[in-house]
């Protein structure tokens, strides 16, 4: 008889640190005869909080089971918890303006497999990428933002991914600010990239103020949506070396790549449970 | 009445890959009072092994009562292991020829506590880098080496490792080939610096062979040593890009940074046990 | 009355270094009312050659009549030498196995303005991208290799080559080995990317010798194609970081984002004439 | 009859772009029987002005006759021009603090000949590096500063500038502000080195600032010192990856070593005269 594939489980921890955490979780899933494949730890000894990320493999637990038995010790040890099941991808909706590479790459990556997700629908303040979109058989809806009068449209946007039954929003280069309730409502649930290495030049055109400062490095930030802008938890950064050589249209044009490699690493691992938020800031187990 | 300072250890272990080791393991520190102030666990799932490292704080234990009890586990798991206490660093001895970048480095960062170790002393086949070596009030001794009988120079050497207890040596380019039994005999805790990107270039001259070639990036890579030249199981490579404007002399002046940068992160992860040896790669938990 | 937009030149040469190359070159083209907008020059000292590209604006001189007038100087240097227009870009031929990611990049920066050229057609061994890139509107054509008389199929790739008019020829990962005859036809003018960081890795599978050497980065490396495999003059190369954590698969994944980037640079560097071959080395005007 | 060692100099000039200066120049240069070795030319086509360094080997041009000849040209184009000869390097004052890391680098690189300086003094504002300065033979001036009130301090460091004859100033970690009229009398010959990615955390405590807000990557900032502080040009930046793992203490350790690299690296380009001060910004011929 053919031995059923075994379940597959990320297991998120984030709890005030004391001795005994580990022996009592891997002590738990051994008894129920898990095989951790993957761990990560971290302790944040000055602020006393612990954090963990196990990948399971097992063939007896089903998720319910395990959510169950678990509380016991979520409960003693004052856990925030969740247990995510590869098997069941994040839903994505994927929100754009006009600027296309970032929208390409992700739907590239998506196709390719790289990306663990479910891609119901992208939304645009513009019509223009369209084609693209359905071209990889995904839905694309068109929701135009009055600058006059932004509530209707962002209105639509929030029954837009409710009616999605979207886990997580990635805006790849959408140029809107949302709205504070639609920050709050799904607070790290939301991924912007910023065309700058944040904290420097925030706001608008940042390629342009750092031109303007004659920076010998641009960067781009892949960082959480708080209803304060460019401000969230930043998950990952990178750069791209440039001299005085270079336009102000040649950083964008450099930049477009980093900006699109570093959203691509962000939500790889915010799809795969890597990323937990700890404050402000971020615990990536990359 | 003061809390005594906690005891720290670390504890490396590498053993068959199985369901409960982290649960066997975690709640025997746990069940001594042990706290895991950092862990790091990798499963080579092709290879069915599994290697961990734990630094433990513990008010309870003693080393000698640790090993004697862990013993017990050790077995059971089929297990390679140590304990290393950080408050008995390493005596490391360094090899040196000419060419001072390294040696500079190393005994400055020495000096300024980010390397873990004791340096009891340096030899050198040459006497020029003698007045520096002694500036930090460390030994220096003057070893020539006969290329007609090198064997004579390399008893001394050897000598002079046991003599010093040393348990770790590290080639700062010292430009000589370790006889095989020395290799043997040290294996796992000779580290060398080679001064190219492994496997390009391996043996002598590798930047006018990377200037030949013309790499547009060279490298170096710092490596515990085998009999095998420059085959050893690699800790840590780096790069710099280079161009057609340099030529072989520049590429020897850019690459002495790399190989500083990337000798000195090496030597400090293994100091500090996060380095270790699967065949002929390594598992570094930096 | 308008002003006629400038004719945009690009003036390549290389030859033998002395006294007076820049004064009589310049000079020249100061005379026919030029502007230089972007100098490069290189001396390699030791070959003792002289290389030099010049990006010129001009209303009065005609290609044709710069040409003439420029070959009196030429054959006084005894110059290597070439007039390229930007108007008039290359038209460049794409091969490409089964894997799309580099040529998934080059379609969509060509698409976006980045790469300078045209694109006749793509050539594949296999029929899979035949959609992707009808959908950017360029001809498929598919040409099956028989591993066991190649002859054929080369025949039918050159003849195409040949009908299109080719400049250039970028093997996208096209996995199959150009026969030495068209490589010295087209030499210099075929562009690879090879998926390791050569020298290290030539030949087949080289993110599989890669993780069985336990390297710590892995790398691309964009080249012209000569006779000998992996074997010429390199254009660009770059790395990616790895570690114990990455089993082969993840080299691939990992390894393309490095493939794609190296040769989306390198092609647009021999798209504007940036890179002069030199021996087996370049002189790239990046 | 020995053949006399060429004459070696360096031409810098910036001035308003047109027609014909590199063909002026280069042809003045020809006539002169001096040799181009090296050439960087930069056109900044919205500023309209022109930027040029020429490395020149001439056996019969003296500096004196070069310059009362190339006066004509340089009023024809109205340039901004000096020129530079190696043979007599720049007097370099070095000041610090307490932190040695910079200091430390920059004498070990000038001992082996990587920066092409004389350094007269160092001047710091504690005593504790005396003992490497003098280990170097370099000499050494405590200076220490009031904070009630350091004008007389800043008064004799002045003196001793001007006492040494100092060309450029470079402050490797001095912790302290220069005095406005300081900065002014020294404008573009003073370097610092600020401990971020400018102009992210400019002042204070800059890696804890990096902590606070959580990014993934610290830098350093090689830039010239002006009246407003870390708001000069900038000349060379680069930067280190972190993670959650590292606390402040491991961000200023990690981040010595870009400190070290950044300024070493602007500090030899402005030795070289590679960087010309355009308004705010740099261009760098590196």
């Amino acid at each position: 008889m053919a031995q059923p594939a075994p379940h597959h489980y990320r297991l998120i921890v984030s709890c005030p640190d004391r001795v005994g955490i580990v022996s009592r979780v891997s002590s738990f899933i051994a008894e129920q005869g898990g095989s951790i494949v993957e761990a990560n730890q971290h302790s944040d000894l000055d602020a006393g909080r612990f954090f963990m990320r196990y990948d399971i493999q097992s063939n007896a637990l089903s998720a319910e089971d395990f959510r169950a038995a678990f509380e016991t010790i979520a409960r003693e040890f004052d856990m925030a918890w969740r247990l995510s099941e590869p098997a069941r991808p994040q839903r994505l909706v994927i929100m754009v303006s006009r600027q296309s590479h970032c929208l390409v790459d992700l739907l590239y990556r998506w196709s390719s497999g790289e990306l663990d997700c479910t891609i119901p629908c992208v939304i645009s303040n513009h019509d223009d990428l369209r084609a693209l979109v359905e071209w990889y058989g995904i839905a694309f809806h068109h929701v135009p933002v009055d600058p006059a009068d932004k509530a209707p449209a962002f209105a639509e946007v929030e029954r837009l991914i409710e009616a999605e039954d979207a886990d997580s929003i990635v805006l790849a280069r959408y140029m809107q600010i949302l709205p504070p309730a639609l920050c709050q409502r799904y607070m790290g649930r939301v991924i912007n990239i910023h065309h700058s290495f944040l904290p420097s030049f925030a706001g608008a055109k940042p390629y342009h103020q750092a031109f303007e400062r004659g920076v010998k490095l641009i960067g781009a930030t892949c960082h959480y949506v708080t209803e304060e802008l460019d401000a969230g938890p930043i998950i990952e950064q990178d750069i791209q070396r440039v001299s005085h050589c270079h336009a102000p249209q040649d950083l964008v044009r450099l930049g477009k790549d980093v900006e699109k490699a570093v959203l691509a690493r962000g939500l790889r691992w915010h799809l795969q449970d890597r990323v937990l938020i700890h404050g402000n800031k971020t615990v990536v187990f990359s």
